[in-house]
């Protein structure tokens, strides 16, 4: 629930805007002015697009007038210079949905980093269309739902499980290889909110079977991809990706193998990073504040 | 002119044949009964496509007869079992050419990597379409053309590069950030003797500007591919690939400088196990004994 | 059980000894005198310590009276040679046990793998002096015994791990992130059968606190590092090493979490080489068949 | 002499001092008081050593009066707040000075970097104990100087390089693979001006041979390390690292190339960020804002 450096009961900030002359000056005053005391600041000016990224990171022990005056402040700002924002308190943490299906590399990872206090969030259910998942996610006390799903089902389970999403408070969904396609109504749903991880280095190998594109066509090195999910299959806003060597040597079989350390390490960081609010979106691409 | 292990006086013998039993040991014989002193030695049977490699080094103390009495047998291995073979001494060093174009790095990178000690070739010539290379490859003390190019001058150009190529005893073309598209006439005539660097993560962003593309996908890490070249653009067989990672913060420009240090690395890997006879290509790959 | 390319029933014969003109002629004499077929064979002859390794697999369908007869002409050349020998056969699955401590992440780790078909082993326990680690094993169907250690009682404990060890015919004890010193009898009983991970990028910060040694000198790349025990503390034969970069922000607890990927991947690593038999020990340092 | 956003005409500002509350604002406030135009900050709060680091890029487009201004408030702060800070502007390039000995390949390095852009900075002058790097400097378009040391001459020629470095106005001496010791009288003269390229990744491996100690105790990476250069030997503030796998197959030639491409990439690293005005050297540990 804390930033990185194990500091305390920090508040995060998120802005985006057009770029302008003085922005960080105003931002800076903004915050002083409303006695909020910065942490740590990163902020970046992205020359093509011409916009204005910052994260700030403050003292969060202002009271609940305090916050609620920075945020009538801060909606001027977006009425003002079009700035977008978000806040995030370290006294409510996230909660997360993780959808597995039958590879449990991910599933397992996530409840472990979780455990080990790496992931600063409730993990409020798994659900799964397959069963297998149900004892791991009880050996990490976790609530658990099985959805599976047939061609004719489908549409119902989806529904079953935005009612359980919602239902839970979610505020991220993790895909640890769901290997179901969800429908662009799913998607929509929940928008910049839902995390895919994805065996290959994109744009190379969209779909399925990414591995075995791989060894077609005897790449050097193989990768992985945690994306945002948008209606175009494989092809939202990036936010980590990792390779690692193969040779002529590794079958179909060794690339799954290698390709599942990086499939857990890249989107473990994925959800870390949007946890700890360090990730916004914009023009279909991301600005990560690492 | 030497193994990776400083050993002295080895020569190569790469074989490829579709897999039988018996094969490793037949072959053993073969070495044994022409008293070849086997030093090293390592091979790959490649489970998808039934084919079987060898890479074998050996004392290349033997004499002319001797030699050719091993090439005689060798040819009698792939009269009875399509085996395909090449084999390498050490007292003859490749040749090899270098075509550049405007960007400096590869050609510098090669030409140092020459003078240090670590490609055992002789760089019989530099063919450039800029007058810039000249200092450069006078400084190492290299044959230098001046080959311009013009829409209406390319293909008379190319006869002339061909010449140069082929007066000059050349075993290997370089394409060191070479930015002209060779003619399929002059690809065909030297298959599996052009070695390519391209500046992306293949098969990720074929063609120009990759660094460009990169960019506007907004991937976290970029990188390299060398490659055999083929009448299909940077689709030949890859021999060797690196990435680094990078941030939103990279411009185009950052990219470039990031992706030079590949380019630089992965041309050489590729240039170097060439000349070390550690490359063999079947089936649109490569098998590389490293 | 099998190689990494999923090939089945094959054999592994490690062999390593002064080198000799004509050795690798000699052994696969000796495999086709014995009608044994090779499947994969790679060598490599040492330069410096003129000491020669080689690691082949064979197709192991091959009777008890021909397994007698294969060692009975490898013992000779033992006592003509000093060659040193193994065999392992894939119809007996090695066994090992995990000693841990109250750090989980290998011990997870090792027991994910395991299920997932990348360890060829069986576990037959788990030990831990710290009673959390329970729940872990029995999740996966693993014995588990609780051996808390005080000063007091540590001889006694080691003790009983040994009966525990060897009543369960163990050929591998792995030290997942086991916090207790091991006695010099218990290192000397199991000679190149004990594989241990330590926390840094060894030789460099040997024993506790290795992530604080390494945020107090301000290193930009952590480590991690597993080896063979003996009884020099973290000197063993260095089996696989691996590093991350890390900045000036990395706390204490940051590089810890980093720490914990390599370490799990290091260790994970050495275990399979152990397990498919590529490793040899040498002059204090490792051989690997990779 | 750009940020690597390719923004023009920017300043960089670097500070560090005690941590107070509201320094982040105090800082902002005295540059919105100078009518400065902040394009890119960021800051650092050390945790354990209760420092604050930041960096900050400025609108250089200011008038000399103005420059005059800020640093009087800037030296009030420092006054009243022990801060530390320094100024670069852009009109100013940074003049360097290389050593170098026998081996060429991070001189080389260098001045290939230096003509492609990717250092901003003035090459003042190239010294050398041997005369081969002559040449080299010329091709360039570099002044040279020949000063062969012996230890009778060491210290004449050391106080004659001190007279060439003074003269030629360098702010940053280079150490290229220098192969001499530095005297404590040379070294104290240039506190954190002197940046040294060490093959190895300390603290592992100190001193001379670090390949040889690398491959005698069979590790399975090696690395390089830049650093600024100390009393100590090899003991000074680490700017930045990098590591590269080996195996049991390389011999100390093979890891001495290896290391080659390790020691030009981190040393060039290191000096373009020194360029840049990214470091800052605190209790024995630098902070580098990348």
């Amino acid at each position: 629930m804390s930033g990185p450096a194990g500091a305390a009961a920090v508040g995060t900030l998120l802005v985006h805007s057009p770029h302008r002359k003085g922005i960080v000056t105003s931002l800076a005053q903004l915050l002083s002015d409303h006695d909020v005391t910065v942490v740590d600041s990163s902020h970046y000016s992205d020359a093509s697009s011409q916009m204005f990224f910052q994260r700030v990171q403050f003292d969060a022990s202002i009271s609940a007038v305090q916050r609620d005056a920075l945020e009538v402040s801060l909606g001027a700002m977006t009425a003002r210079d079009g700035m977008v924002w978000r806040i995030a308190y370290p006294d409510r943490a996230k909660r997360i949905a993780i959808l597995a299906s039958k590879q449990e590399h991910c599933l397992y990872d996530l409840l472990i980093r979780h455990r080990a206090g790496e992931l600063a969030c409730t993990i409020a259910l798994v659900i799964s269309n397959h069963p297998e998942a149900g004892p791991i996610a009880k050996h990490f006390g976790v609530p658990f739902h099985h959805l599976p799903i047939t061609a004719e089902t489908k549409q119902r389970q989806e529904s079953r499980a935005v009612e359980l999403v919602d239902g839970a408070g979610v505020d991220l969904i993790v895909l640890a290889r769901y290997m179901q396609l969800l429908t662009p109504g799913f998607v929509q749903k929940y928008p910049g909110r839902i995390i895919n991880i994805h065996h290959s280095f994109l744009p190379a190998f969209v779909g399925g079977n990414a591995y075995r594109q791989a060894h077609e066509k005897g790449v050097k090195m193989i990768g992985a991809t945690s994306h945002y999910v948008t209606d175009d299959l494989d092809q939202g806003p990036i936010i980590e990706q990792a390779t690692v060597r193969c040779t002529h040597r590794d079958s179909v079989e060794v690339l799954t193998r290698k390709g599942r350390e990086l499939e857990k390490q890249v989107l473990a960081t994925a959800v870390r990073w949007h946890l700890e609010d360090r990730v916004m979106v914009a023009g279909g691409k991301t600005v990560v504040f690492d």
